[in-house]
């Protein structure tokens, strides 16, 4: 007889995109950045790991949440940092979700806001999205309105499109709050800080951030949530005290300080993702306009699994990916490839397999 | 109207133990180790900071899980790896207690199982400790088979006294899992592997882990669960896929791998508690026989409150510990001083303060 929770039994938990060990790949598939961090992230390592590593962290990362306040125009006590990202996800299902509760999320988009639902035995409405990534708010509407939480990340992935302010108002649960999942909000066209957040319906907002993409630090799980400080408040309740660790605080400090080396990476990453969304539609492919680091696409003549499987033979990794149940009617499903985007020589290497494969 | 969920609007949360953030401390209040960690800590972090931090860490957490299974003589899917040992606590939670169940914790004892607890919507039973650090069998019994998770401190915290193989057993719930948090296990007299887990009754048994405090690694945030692998994989669908990052996972396994360096640190810390215990006991208090790295006491002519308020002014902090409620008839507290064994400098300055304080 298992010991485990019913829903823990029944779920099959979430599946990362593949981290291969080795070497030698092309690895655009889990939309890293190509490019280092800050040669600041270094200093501020070796300096962390000469100090008292045998004492803890200080608890409240003081010096990381007057840095990230610093930057988004608000006070300290609106930022709580956490061990990636997905630990604030984590944190605000079980800070405002109890079982039986609703969430809400885009779909398709980041599945792991359904696998955290799951784990709090939280019921989940999917948002369908038409086929060019629109909300179709006949049947959003009551939704959101029904759940307590609406995760919506923005840009959104797999798709890179981003919604606007109006529908951003829209997705925000009468009683209940909007997650905002910034991960790729550095990449927009025009990147916000917390202007939303200053409204009164801000008062109903948690924006979440992360340095793994545009700082380069996936490697070291950093991430902050931003939003009131009675939501701040009664989400450090939840979190563990030490969430985050002395050196990983150091790095994270140091990259959020060096704006100008993540804009400089930003900006090459925005050029090739230009380039590359050209010579894809070249080839054929239908690509979804993005404001991310990685493009969406499809192509009407090739299936997108075996270009996936294609590409891997050749040691270039994307991300295949297949939602099943999409669309307002929820029998279809959606197929397609997500590319991250790699350096420029990355994605000369991707277009010259492609290129062997579609043409 | 707060839209969070009553049990979090309702609890106050943990207070962790105070972190003064400027130097010239005598830190002796939790517990943290007062040697530093092995020099092939520090190589290994400058190692992985030159390393791909851009790219997720190894969310299996290979390198680290084959070095702690080898010592610990289990296969590498015995082993979890967390984000420090608390992750470890807030994941068996979620993964084996639902709202309205059961846990169980010997009181007083560490209290974020509580905390945990009131988080995930479940009952406490606490299992009242004599005043001698016992059992009460005749209340605990009922109390533990009714639950669903019971958590055992081994050495107990505050008390530092080691409960022998026999209560664990009786402390493991028929229907539910011992979860065996020995933080402080490596500072026993006789620290065991994970030889209770290879029994019948081991199918029902975690032993939790932390580098925190024998590898003197509680800035790095690591620590890691034992058990058996069918329990292990159910955990790791209820943790974030990337709990521990590139950099703690390096340093983690280089700390593990110097077994040497630990246990030099170890005998030194259980020479100077042999040193405090005696010493203590010369001054008039009631000392605890301890198995940690701390060790409990009270004084019948001094109120532990005011020593401690009077150590801090001398800027030497110890814990002052105040336990409602304790005792078989639930109406009495507990209140005690719980010292962190320093170095044997830290503790000179501590005892001489002593002296004139209650001498």
């Amino acid at each position: 007889m298992s010991l485990f929770r019913p829903v823990i039994d029944a779920m099959q938990g979430y599946i990362p995109g593949e981290q291969p060990t080795e070497a030698g790949w092309v690895k655009l598939n889990t939309n890293e950045n190509p490019y280092s961090p800050s040669p600041e992230v270094k200093k501020a390592i070796v300096a962390a790991s000469d100090g008292r590593l045998n004492i803890y962290p200080d608890p409240l990362v003081k010096a990381f949440r007057e840095s990230a306040a610093e930057l988004f125009g608000v006070d300290a006590d609106w930022v709580l940092p956490a061990n990636g990202s997905d630990e604030n996800l984590t944190i605000l299902m079980r800070s405002f979700v109890d079982a039986g509760e609703q969430i809400a999320y885009p779909y398709p988009s980041y599945v792991l806001y359904e696998t955290l639902a799951e784990i709090q035995g939280a019921k989940v409405a999917r948002l369908p999205l038409t086929p060019d990534w629109h909300f179709d708010w006949k049947t959003t509407d009551p939704r959101v309105a029904a759940s307590k939480l609406a995760f919506v990340p923005n840009p959104n992935s797999p798709s890179g499109n981003r919604w606007g302010d109006e529908e951003l108002q829209w997705l925000t649960p009468e009683k209940g709050l909007l997650v905002l999942d910034e991960a790729y909000g550095d990449f927009a066209d025009k990147p916000h800080k917390a202007e939303l957040l200053q409204s009164e319906i801000g008062k109903r907002m948690v924006i979440t951030r992360t340095l793994s993409k545009s700082y380069s630090l996936a490697g070291i799980r950093f991430g902050f949530a931003i939003a009131h400080p009675d939501i701040i408040a009664g989400m450090r309740k939840v979190k563990d005290s030490y969430n985050c660790d002395s050196i990983a605080i150091a790095a994270a400090t140091a990259a959020i300080q060096d704006q100008t080396w993540m804009l400089t990476n930003r900006e090459k990453i925005v050029t090739t993702r230009t380039c590359l969304t050209e010579a894809l539609s070249e080839m054929g492919f239908v690509v979804t306009p993005t404001q991310a680091n990685f493009v969406w696409c499809t192509h009407p003549d090739h299936a997108e699994g075996k270009i996936y499987e294609e590409l891997k033979s050749r040691k270039i990794l994307v991300r295949y990916m297949k939602f099943p149940y999409c669309g307002p009617e929820e029998n279809e499903h959606r197929e397609g490839l997500r590319i991250s985007i790699g350096t420029e020589g990355e994605i000369d290497m991707l277009l010259k397999s492609l290129k062997e494969l579609v043409e």
